[in-house]
Order: C-alpha cells, then sequence, then structure tokens
C-alpha cells in the first residue's frame, strides 16, 4: 500500500514543515497499516477498529475448533484399512478392475440411497455387494473416499464424475462441492457443455453460472459447436437459453424506460 | 454505544454550528458505528477498515464451509441405528446395565487404544465385547456418542466422567473438549480438586489454570478442606503448589529488584 499524507489541513494555518503540537493532533494516524489519513478517508474509529479485531480473532479461533473437529470426524479411508469393513462396491464399467471395500455404517450416514438400499431387506444388503453402474475404478475409489474424508482432488473430468455419483446417490455435500469446482473453471468454451451438463444432473448452481456465461457471449451462441450440437440432441433446453435471454432483454428495456420516464 | 462529536477541530476557526463546507470535510465519520470522531480516536483509514471487512467475510464463508463438512462428517449415534454395528461395549460398573453398540471402523479411527485391541487378534477382536472399567453406564453412552457426533452435553461431573476415559483411550479430541468446560468452570472453590485431578489424569492444561487459581489464594490454601486432604493423600503434590508459589515469589522480587536498579 503507497504511503499516504493527510493533506486535508493543507490550508491557511497549515504549513508541512509545521511542528506544531496541536496540529500533530489533528492528524489521523491508521491502527491498521500505520499511515496518516485524511477525513475523507476514514474508515472507523478507533472502538469499532477493536471490536472488529475481537471479533476478526473471536472468528479464527472458531476456525480453529471447527478444523480441529473435522479432522476429529474424518475416518481413514478403508482403503488404506479394510480390515473392519463390512461390504463391497463394485464399479460396473471396469470389468476386470478390484472391488472397493467400504462399511455399511458410514454409506448409511452419508447417502439416503445407500440407507434405503441397507437398511431393508434387499439385494445388496444380503449380498454385502453393491454394484455401481457406469462408473470407473477411480472415480468409484474417489467417491468412497469422499464419504470418508470430505476431501477429493478434483479436475475438470473428476469433477463431473463426481456430481453424477452425488446426484445418483443423494450426496449433498459432495454435489456442492463438485459444483462450486466446476463453476471455478467455467468459461465461455465450456459454458454450453456445462448448462447441459449440469441441467441432465439437477445442479442448479451450474446451471445458473453457465447460463449467466452464455448470456454474455449471445453474439457468439450461433457458432458455438456445442450449441449446434444440443439444438440437434435436446432443443427443448436451447429454447431455454432463449428465454432467458428474452427475459434479460425486457427486463433491460423495462428498466431503461423508466429512467427515461 | 454514546454518539460522539468531534472536538478536536474546535479551536478558534471552529464553532460548532459553523456549516463552512472545508470545516466539515475536516471530520472523520466512522464507517461502522456512523458517528464522528477526533483524530485521537482514529481506528483505520478507508482502505484497511475495506481490507478488514473482507477479511471478516471471508472467515465467515470459511465458517460456513467447516460447519457443512462437520455436519456431513458426523455419523448417526449407533444408538439410534444399531443394524450394522458389529461389537458393543459393556460399562463394568453398572453390572445390569445394557451394552452399548458400536462400529470397530469408528472405534479404530478415533482411538488408537481400540486400535491396538481391534486390530490385532486380542480378546476384544474376536468376542466382539469390549469391557469398559469403572464407568457408569450414561458415561459411556456419551463417551461412544462423542466418537460419532463430535458432541457432548457437559455438566462437572459427566466433564471429569468424559476426561477420564478420553485420557484412558488416547482420544485427544474429547479430553481437550472436557479440559475447556472444565477450565471455563474454574474458581476457588473447585480449584485443588480439579488440580489433583488434572494431575492424576495428565491433563496439563486443566492443571496449570487450577494452579494459577490457587496461586491468586495462597492467603486462604491451609484452610482450605481440599487441601488437607490432598496433604495426606498426595502431599508429593502439595510440594509442587509451594515449589510453584516460591518460583512466582522469586521472580517478582527479581523483578522488582530490576526496576529499582
Amino acid at each position: 500500500m503507497p504511503p499516504r499524507r493527510c493533506t486535508a489541513y493543507a490550508g491557511s494555518d497549515y504549513d508541512d514543515d509545521d511542528d506544531d503540537d496541536n496540529l500533530t493532533a489533528r492528524i489521523s494516524r491508521c491502527l491498521s497499516c500505520d499511515e496518516n489519513y485524511d477525513p475523507d478517508e476514514a474508515g472507523t474509529c478507533k472502538e469499532c477498529y477493536e471490536e472488529a479485531n475481537e471479533t476478526e480473532e473471536e472468528l479464527k479461533r472458531q476456525i480453529q475448533d471447527l478444523k480441529s473437529k473435522v479432522s476429529f470426524l474424518t475416518l481413514a479411508s478403508p482403503l488404506d484399512s479394510p480390515s473392519t469393513t463390512d461390504l463391497v462396491l463394485l464399479p460396473s464399467a471396469d470389468a476386470f478392475s478390484p472391488s472397493i471395500p467400504a462399511h455399511k455404517a458410514v454409506l448409511v450416514s452419508r447417502s439416503p440411497v445407500f440407507r434405503a438400499m441397507l437398511e431393508h431387506d434387499m439385494d445388496e444388503s444380503r449380498s454385502g455387494t453393491i454394484k455401481i453402474a457406469e462408473v470407473s475404478y477411480d472415480a468409484l475409489r474417489a467417491f468412497v473416499n469422499y464419504l470418508y474424508t470430505a476431501e477429493a482432488f478434483l479436475d475438470n473430468q473428476m469433477a463431473c464424475n463426481l456430481l453424477v455419483l452425488a446426484e445418483k446417490y443423494q450426496v449433498k455435500h459432495l454435489k456442492a462441492y463438485c459444483e462450486k469446482y466446476l463453476i471455478s473453471k467455467l468459461n465461455w468454451e465450456k459454458a454450453v457443455v456445462n448448462f447441459a451438463f449440469a441441467h441432465q444432473h439437477n445442479a442448479n448452481q451450474l446451471q445458473d453460472a453457465a447460463l449467466a456465461v452464455i448470456m454474455e457471449n449471445m453474439d457468439n451462441l450461433t457458432k458455438n459447436e456445442d450449441y449446434i450440437e444440443l439444438v440437434d440432441s435436446n432443443p427443448r433446453l436451447v429454447v431455454e437459453i432463449y428465454e432467458a435471454y428474452l427475459g434479460k432483454q425486457v427486463n433491460t428495456a423495462a428498466a431503461h424506460c423508466c429512467v427515461n420516464i
């Protein structure tokens, strides 16, 4: 931050070299950056600054406590210590891949779909084997790991794979985690694909974010290859884009109209 | 907060009713409490205030994320859904009390003592029953519940009971939780008992806090009934109190000496 000098007092009675105590007393010094500031650069009084400092300390303490709680509640991945596991998950897309061990108690606790499956007398409950359709070994392994640790290493593909599993097994925390990642990586190149993907898997936040990016690039929309494909594969969804665009235009026109009146 | 008025400018060129724009521009207004303030009551400049606000928002977002992670990682108590449990705990102090169901995976994950017990071919591992000595049903139930949820309803007695179990089974998070509670309730009446209790169960933070309270009440120490009992039961520990007191006196004398020189 560049040093600031107090200039508001540079009137008839103010000289830059003046050491007059009275004058010095009029200069406000920031307790945070230790620079002098003008009244029109004023932030807070001392009392509010001290209160804000206490609040910040308290928030940091809360974060520390919560981090320690997260660390306590995190379970070891069943792949690292499979000795007490009581079922296995099989990735059906990977015929020769090994199964992944897990604990019924954890699956039941994290997913209402697994709960329904395992707490009732269903095939999966009796056999202790759950087949997971259309998923690779790596994605399933990351999925199971997340159920134990609430952590995953994501790239675009893994975030999509895990979002699909999270939606299917209703693991809301993981779904939000993947959506957040995909939103952070959104750009015009990915916007249409992400919009369609989000719509397919009920990822509303990602869908809204992708739509917003599309709205900013309507001039290029019809030249976009993903758009051309989407017109073929899901024209109803393309209509949603145009309806949103029209709605935005109508609102903008109404706002202009109000300003002009 | 009482309203403040800027008074630093109340010199020859300042009149309380003066509406002069120049003068108004010299008055600093706190962006937090919206009151005017003097330079000697200055807290921060605007830039630092805005930075601090952003920091606070970011910390609050982190807290929200961590709370959601804690909620995701929290497991249902095995007492509420015992269907997938694979062992039971027996409170040996309560001969007729029911056993408490639990999951090996959770016990192993939370306690190195349970891990050693259950991952090796020991009696407990084979039988699926762990006897817990000198503990009531209620305390054991609260202990198991904490292993799943990182939450417990404490009063003084329960905090002591859980601290003993936490120390015995090396559940550090619970031990710190109980120590924090007991420290928050410390007073002179409880100080000697807590000091001895903390010493017995290696609760160093509680022991230090209790010793500090004792140091502030040395005049009343020899009349304290818990002290009289402690002299009988553990005179070595009483010596620790006096050694700490002596150390404090020597330090205080040294500090006085330095000031006088």
